[in-house]
């Protein structure tokens, strides 16, 4: 069996690139050690191996099913979970009075990997309890705190986000579910619910829906938008969970990947909830978490796209066929295909991914263990493209993995296939990849007179102009030709001709990103020998001089701010 | 329900642009007129509509079936193959002396187009039967065809290509399959061939099996392997079908797409089988009938494509979701997603696929109807394009058509995940991506003192020369580009160092060609209005100028004969 990810990659981005000890100087942190957080990794790793990954092709192949009473999900996932909610996972990066354990952000993160790039559907209803809870922590009241998250953290409730209603996937301004204000202080919250992953299923006690809907009579838009707690079952006030509310699962969406994750479409008739925080706040109280989720979603594609590439690898090393391309003899014992170039520039290109999509990941999560106005502005410009970049380049990976195992790789005898589907909903949830594009050239790129896109270009400036000249100026030059192109577009002050072609300055300035993060890795490599760095200088190499450029033409198309699709006819189509 | 193809492009394509008409002055094709093609097309549609479309979805779903005994079909396959035989289809392109109706190719690649487009697995059947047939045409016997290709070619009887083994996909020097003279001039036959698309079923009286095997004797290397017809049953003199020969069914494999094709791991046990021509041939005979093979795997990744593509538009054009980014009213209705430019974007760069796929095989195809040193020359360098192009490029346009689609596509209620999955295995079979690359870079663009590629690139230039100039001027760069680039990769003459990059030549050519399609599309246009006309002038500005420059990173890291690949020591990653 293939190893389900690389300890040595983490270990060297945590501690040798990131320098995580160093964190534990922090008030926050303090009672950590390396110890700590080896220990957690160790155990993460353990779980994930032993829990997670053995049933993550059956819970493929035996999706959940609605018999219109129950859901019935394979045995296996209600195991792995029990497993997972005793570990202390759930709540690791929490804090102390919460019974959390202060584990940074990025430690937390690395150690979910192992769940996710294990088995992304099981590990999905952890994620979803633990954002839950999260936001409740941070908004709710502290008898909502008792009553919900804390059970959530327990592991006896799991949570749910329900922002998508059938008509209003990315368009949450047409949001119809309603909550009518009652005498006792509570609402009744009525409405259709699309697209809730973990909505339904008898994993847990009960669940806790988080609602966004509109009180009546708030006026249209986003910013009248409410958000509700609405428990499957009522719970009482000394945590017995009692009857069902009015929540019903009007049946599971059938997905191409992600199978083992249910998928709901809820309906709520009258049912009780609970109004979070202030109403009208509601999108905002999302928000505050849309970075911890979007990094989570971002995480997973590149859990899934490095477990594929280690399979693909370990495929490569096995498997005999084939000869050099200038061997004359047919004669000559097969080779492993990891001698063939095309097979190389595979894995190069995945490893360069995969390795540069983690990195991204993690310093983003880092981020969050040091706040400050620097970091959070940095955070809000790399979300999108933690996000998208990885939905799309760690995807790739397990394209090439299936590639790189010929017609075995299109087989679900092996599981790169699987990879391959469950990857695809990346670029989906959580907002596609055309919304992340929006929100980095519309939002996040000109908010606060660009200071946000000011600092990344100033960081990554500072990483090139630091690495050797060769690997450093094409970098240095896709700055300054972003930081142009961006005033370029923004010149005119036309939002619609700004944002004809978002997705191609999404893909550069990601491209672009990825390619600090490499010379950032090469930089910590420094003075440092052996194969497992040489990997990592060929990976910059390689991203720097076969990847960097495609951002050339990209910036060539946005330079001409070019409103071809703005402005065709759609008839024509 | 949407469109399975477009009537009208196929009739611009055809009539407009390629002339079809024109062939009937060929002596092959006097018969022929445009109302017996338009009776072909519309017979193909109909059929493909009726009877392949309605159980795409259910062939998926319930994918065939092995106990041990019987492999087990869901019935409405058996039903379409029948209505699909029954229609004279089969033969169309053959020779009217074996029953045939000499259709010019490129007429009935236009019809088969349809089969695939409704429903690739169930077309799979006849896509490999006519293979199959032809090859005995070619080079079988008169008794071999009368016992066993004209069966085939009425639809008792279906063939398979049995080429590769468990140890040998792209390799097939490896081949190990032994084949031992009998007295009676006979062969027994014995190993273990995988991969074998329609290899067991029991869709007809019998299986005519083309089985690549070595000559018990007979030295090492591609050019000693023998080509044998090996039957399921053997089969009378009279044509009766009676006992079972010694092949079996030893699996089946479990694909992620493409389910309802059977794919067969067969094994020969002493079974009994018939040499097609001389001993040591049998590689020549089957690349005889490889450029067809795979012109009918690019054509079936762009009938995918195109489907999706159509798919993709009509929902884009009834979704009501968001408001344009410079609108400030969220109390607007809703639009339909079409408006919003990068779903814009998804949708013309599909089109720009699909239609410049579409344009490529049908091009590809009519070079077979108009034989000649040139036209021959023409097809053999362009067919590793035309087999690789649309499987990557095509099946991005069925990744746009998920994207469009939102969740609703990545769920089985929609088909556009299928789609998605079925193309993912045009890019492995009848020789993989990487496999093309080798084919262009190091046979094609090289032989003949390169007089291939001077012929394709002069071609190429003729069309843009007489193209707008801004139009015309990129391409006209493009092509003197690889005619310097391909120059250099070849001036040391070390094939190590000229293939170290072969699938980006692949990827550059492939683009350059289609634009020369687009541009050849566009001047069919000229003095035309209408928005079928502009539709296709915008789809050759957009490729021109979004798409194309994706050539210009390829090519200059082709030029530095970049061996980072090569040379890479594999430990490292």
């Amino acid at each position: 069996m293939s190893r389900i990810l690389s300890r040595r990659d983490l270990d060297f981005l945590l501690y040798e690139w990131l320098d995580v000890e160093a964190l534990t100087s922090r008030e926050r942190f303090a009672d950590h050690s390396r110890e700590t957080f080896d220990a957690f990794l160790d155990l993460s790793a353990r779980i994930a191996e032993r829990d997670f990954a053995p049933h993550n092709r059956q819970a493929d192949l035996a999706e959940p099913t609605f018999d219109g009473e129950r859901v019935t999900i394979i045995p296996e996932v209600a195991a792995a979970l029990k497993v997972f909610n005793e570990s202390g996972l759930l709540s690791a990066g929490l804090d102390a009075e919460v019974g959390g354990m202060q584990l940074p952000h990025v430690v937390a993160r690395a150690c979910f990997l192992w769940f996710q790039a294990a088995n992304i559907a099981t590990s999905s209803y952890p994620m979803l309890s633990i954002g839950n809870a999260s936001l409740l922590l941070a908004h709710g009241t502290e008898e909502q705190i008792e009553t919900y998250a804390k059970p959530v953290l327990e592991g006896r409730f799991t949570g749910t986000m329900c922002l998508s209603e059938p008509q209003a996937g990315s368009s949450l301004s047409d949001v119809t579910t309603r909550a009518v204000a009652q005498d006792d202080g509570s609402y009744r919250v009525t409405g259709s619910k699309m697209w809730i992953s973990g909505g339904d299923h008898e994993l847990s006690e009960t669940i806790v829906h988080l609602v966004l809907a509109r009180v009546a009579g708030a006026p249209p838009g986003v910013k009248s938008l409410s958000l509700f707690i609405v428990p499957k079952h009522h719970v009482a006030a000394d945590g017995t969970v009692g009857e069902r509310n009015g929540v019903a699962l009007a049946g599971l969406n059938h997905k191409m990947g992600y199978r083992g994750t249910t998928n709901a479409v809820l309906s709520f008739d009258d049912a009780t909830g609970y109004l979070v925080g202030q109403e009208g706040h509601g999108l905002a109280y999302m928000f505050h978490m849309m970075n911890e989720a979007r990094i989570g979603v971002g995480s997973g594609a590149v859990a899934l796209g490095y477990t594929g590439y280690l399979h693909a690898l370990d495929y490569a090393r096995e498997r005999l066929q084939g000869r050099p391309v200038a061997a004359k003899d047919p004669t000559a014992p097969p080779v492993p295909i990891i001698e063939h170039p095309d097979v190389r520039r595979m894995l190069l290109a995945s490893k360069s991914y995969v390795e540069g999509g983690l990195a991204l990941v993690l310093h983003a999560a880092k981020l969050l263990d040091e706040p400050s106005a620097e970091n959070d502005l940095l955070l809000d410009v790399l979300t999108p493209i933690v996000k998208a970049w990885p939905s799309q380049w760690c995807r790739l990976a397990n394209d090439h993995a299936i590639q790189i195992h010929g017609g075995y790789g299109y087989t679900r005898e092996y599981p790169v296939e699987q990879f391959y589907r469950d990857n695809r909903l990346n670029s989906i949830h959580e907002g596609t990849d055309g919304i992340q594009g929006l929100d980095l050239l519309g939002r996040k790129v000109v908010m606060r007179d660009g200071a946000g896109l000011t600092l990344l270009l100033d960081r990554i400036r500072a990483t090139a102009a630091a690495a050797p000249p060769d690997l450093g100026k094409p970098v240095l030059n896709a700055a300054d030709r972003i930081a142009a192109t961006t005033a370029k577009l923004w010149a005119g002050g036309d939002p619609t001709v700004a944002l004809a072609n978002s997705t191609a300055y999404l893909d550069a300035a990601g491209h672009l990103v990825i390619a600090w993060m490499w010379l950032s890795q090469h930089a910590a490599t420094e003075g440092k020998e052996g194969d497992f760095y040489e990997g990592k200088r060929l990976a910059a190499r390689y991203f720097v001089t076969h990847e960097l450029p495609r951002v050339g033409p990209l910036l060539d198309l946005l330079d001409t701010r070019d409103t071809l699709l703005a402005d065709l006819n759609p008839r024509v189509l």
